[in-house]
């Protein structure tokens, strides 16, 4: 098997993506988007900033919008299990020589930020402010009624290396797509938190954010949103999907924001607490791998992704491609 | 507009569409695609024919399979208000010069064979055996839960003309897609039983049978049959969808039995009852009338459709194009 | 079998119930209950009155609020065929010795009003303003997605003698309840439109509505209203359901509005168009009559009902009485 | 907060519950209730024992139906992270002069025995016999659905005391039920694996087995089970439902299977792997505490429970109760 065997006492213990920030070049047209449109929550905003929440997050923030001069991903959040693992993330990022720092991040406490090998910008923090529920306040649910922050995806030049990474840090591989004929891995699924991922690479120009994944909780909101997408100026933001993924077997939807990044809109996929769940191998040639029912995914969602910013993503190396819709 | 004024006294009483036969070249195998996957419930059977209802049909058949050498639409069938209807209709039809014959039907009163004036054959009837409700025996509800028979959708070679004549008939335009250089009507819907359509037209060569559409409950239902087929075999036969229609406002599915006849599966399209109801324009070139999504259909699903036993389509003159998938 | 036979031409053609006028103690409650929690569109409003429409309906109102000292229920409303429909309708109504007058009414044609023989206050007319559809228009859809009003529900001193009146009408019986001991009809489900019902009739203390139903997409709607129901201070409004009735077999609940008024949140009945279908009897004391999956209705479903104005309704000779609730 | 702080690093590592095994007194009607009707696939069976799996699940079993001459349940299983938690578990059991014992299970690897202080039995392991994912096979789904086996509930006779000793294993209380005059809870919710409870534990004549849940993918496979049951000799083993949960925010149904073991089908809770969550504490006088929409449980939900083999249960000493249904 190609994907390495979780590491079930890692050196710290990360216990779900929590948020991403993104610089947006049109702080109006990203909010009539991720509030107006999707249905997240503002828990603070002002001229140049939007934080918001899903409806059953308790945590302050989930995504955070950020008004700049050019759309890029800022770091990627996550949330480890006590302040102390903090020290130990710290402590694991210095025995592989990346760089760290000790960053201020308003409604959060202490926050590391450090960088993968390929400089993905990462932060790490135990404690975040914590709101009251308002996940049984129904006159608050609009638009695909997203829950909670799900996983993030990210091209990665070299996703052998990042799979080992990762797994390093605990993340466990559920399922992966070979390559049959250089036997290396195109793309792989890595949870912390007991569903399919938590954060998955995929071969490419990188690194860079692929997408930004939503709960919602059944597909009939996923067709309430292409519905009211359709019909209210974003038609054009609809990029692939409805489908059901072969991988991971969740109903889907991608659409793109005003700036171009990506949002899945995802639902369904299983249980993955077991320590000794058997990763499920693709090929990178099945057709069925993408979309269970057979549509191959566009061009753009096979190239297009939103820069690091700051950071200059590299080609890859494994130059195999799977079936790619002709337009 | 260029649609015409309803005729709301026709000459008879067409009350909705009833049935179609289809020649298969394999009985079995669309015995596993009718009634193993869709979910229809055999009616008769025998080594020539299967007859097949759906879940809330209480006639004896709203399909009819039989083994033939190759694969065609037969008769499109259609329920009068009462036996009368059917000498009315036969009166109809002798002033237009189109032929009529009194044919033997199993589990039909009086059945009218006639054509249209491209020669596609129709069939009219009164009575149909009446058989015992199977609406609450849930235990027989599987695949996608057809619950009734709700359109047929045909190539014509000129749409403008087919509206004219099903005008006549009684049959009310819903919806309809305008050329807007020739001023001519490219497809159109029209209906007699209070939905967007019993009948549709669709610009091309014809006649032929483009599909048949079996309405279900909701669009979970649709998505329920996309993993089935998807994981029997059948992920070749999934030609478009699932998706929303600009027109009609109902969600759907393509797909194609293993003759390559097209079925659809259909649902939430509005109320049709009033006989004021104005007709909704759509331009054909607008990307929404198709799918309300955005999404083009493929190539297959313009061009191809099934012949009508020994009747020769012709091209339409009518040679304006809607925008087509570029596979 | 104790359902008159189906009238096939009678002496006039309704088309369809359309409206109700409910009188209301607090137009403005009534607003926040229609408005902002079903989510029925204001086409007109004043300081008396609101005329509301659903989502697909393009006929300026279904339901109509009018500010009054006492809340109680006044004419139904049916849209007939054509203008000629409306002479015809008062002959028999004359014929019968029963009142009939033409009334101004706004945004309508040419308006019968009406009343059957226990003093119901009946209105008819063929052409009522249309507006511009709005189905498709997704970002007005909120509540539980009202589509459009499906049927009345009326309780009767004598359901077989107005069984005979509804019939006679033109009215068509899809379903029934009969009380085996004295072989009368219990309830009745009548229909014009090609659903279970445009009126239904129970046996009570009458005349008196008993509710109005809207339809909806899905059951799931109807999970999405009890959900906001529940936590914007309507908990309380909730009055039976949700379920799925035995007859009808449709998908239901049932609420109250601020003076009372219930209203049935309803969908999934099936097509009747067939005139020679055959009517589905239950028995009183079948369990599943009411709710296929056995739970009782409460007594206030059975006792309660919004008092026609300015009628005295009479008690019903027929005693026998179906399984309630014990609360 | 009358409810403990969480226990952040436990003794032992409980990963998730795992399986029950009740005994049933007709196996083939049981197989009919757990396998045709409910859906589960039978990965083992004989003339004895029938060994079940949901269809997500890659462990050999969720529920054990053992054929005996009375109905009663055996061990609540529970899966350790690893083979060492299990020492560490027995550890902990001795600590506490609670009785331990290694016992055999087929398609198990080592098996701790132990029991609660009120005799509840309890068996823990940390290796099954892994499947083939099945989840994407679906032919093989039908019923309800069911996709994992997603908690326990159990009568207690000491709900503080049973909060304390199970928050000692390391369950967290995402919600609880208080009774304001004694300041007791009456009620409590706790999870390992990341929703809601793994197991809850609610006052009365205990310990005994309220109900074992499974989990499904939406509402809708509850209403298809719903109808599937009255349709098919069922309707009297429908307890309670469908509602919402007040507590747990879940889409409920409770059923009874044919030798009275209460089953819960379940959907749509929350994510709960923050350790930082807190608890939501819910007052016993609350009506929306049950049912979010209002609806009082009727008495057999609370008085009624499975015995634990060979363990009597004894009174609780809090005599505080909620709103029952006068039925």
């Amino acid at each position: 098997m190609p994907v390495p065997a979780p590491v079930l006492h890692p050196d710290f213990n990360v216990l779900r993506l929590s948020h991403v920030e993104l610089g947006v070049t049109d702080l109006a047209a990203s909010r009539r988007f991720y509030v107006d449109t999707l249905g997240l929550q503002v828990t603070h905003e002002d001229d140049a900033v939007i934080y918001l929440r899903a409806m059953e997050e308790r945590g302050h923030h989930c995504i955070i919008l950020r008004q700049e001069d050019a759309a890029a991903a800022h770091a990627l959040s996550f949330k480890v299990f006590e302040d102390a693992d903090l020290d130990r993330a710290a402590a694991w990022f210095k025995a592989r020589d990346l760089a760290t720092a000790w960053v201020d991040r308003p409604w959060q406490g202490r926050t590391l930020a450090a960088v993968d090998p390929w400089g993905t910008p990462l932060e790490f923090y135990a404690k975040m402010a914590r709101l009251a529920p308002i996940h049984q306040q129904y006159r608050l649910y609009h638009g695909v009624k997203p829950l909670r922050i799900d996983h993030f995806n990210c091209f990665s030049p070299d996703v052998d290396a990042a799979v080992a990474f990762w797994n390093d840090m605990g993340f466990r591989v559920t399922e992966y797509t070979e390559d049959e004929a250089s036997k290396r891995v195109w793309a792989a699924w890595m949870h912390r938190k007991g569903g399919v991922h938590d954060m998955a690479l995929t071969n490419g120009l990188g690194p860079r954010l692929h997408h930004t994944a939503f709960w919602v909780p059944t597909p009939l909101n996923i067709i309430d949103l292409l519905d009211l997408m359709a019909t209210t100026g974003y038609v054009g933001n609809i990029e692939r999907g409805p489908g059901r993924h072969g991988i991971s077997n969740a109903f889907f939807l991608y659409i793109r924001d005003p700036d171009g990044h990506r949002i899945e809109i995802y639902c369904s996929d299983y249980q993955t607490v077991d320590p000794d769940l058997e990763p499920i191998r693709w090929d990178l040639t099945d057709t069925q791998r993408q979309t269970l029912w057979g549509a191959p995914a566009p061009k753009s969602w096979f190239e297009e992704g939103s820069l690091f910013k700051g950071v200059t993503p590299r080609q890859s190396t494994l130059t195999a491609a799977p079936i790619i819709a002709p337009y």
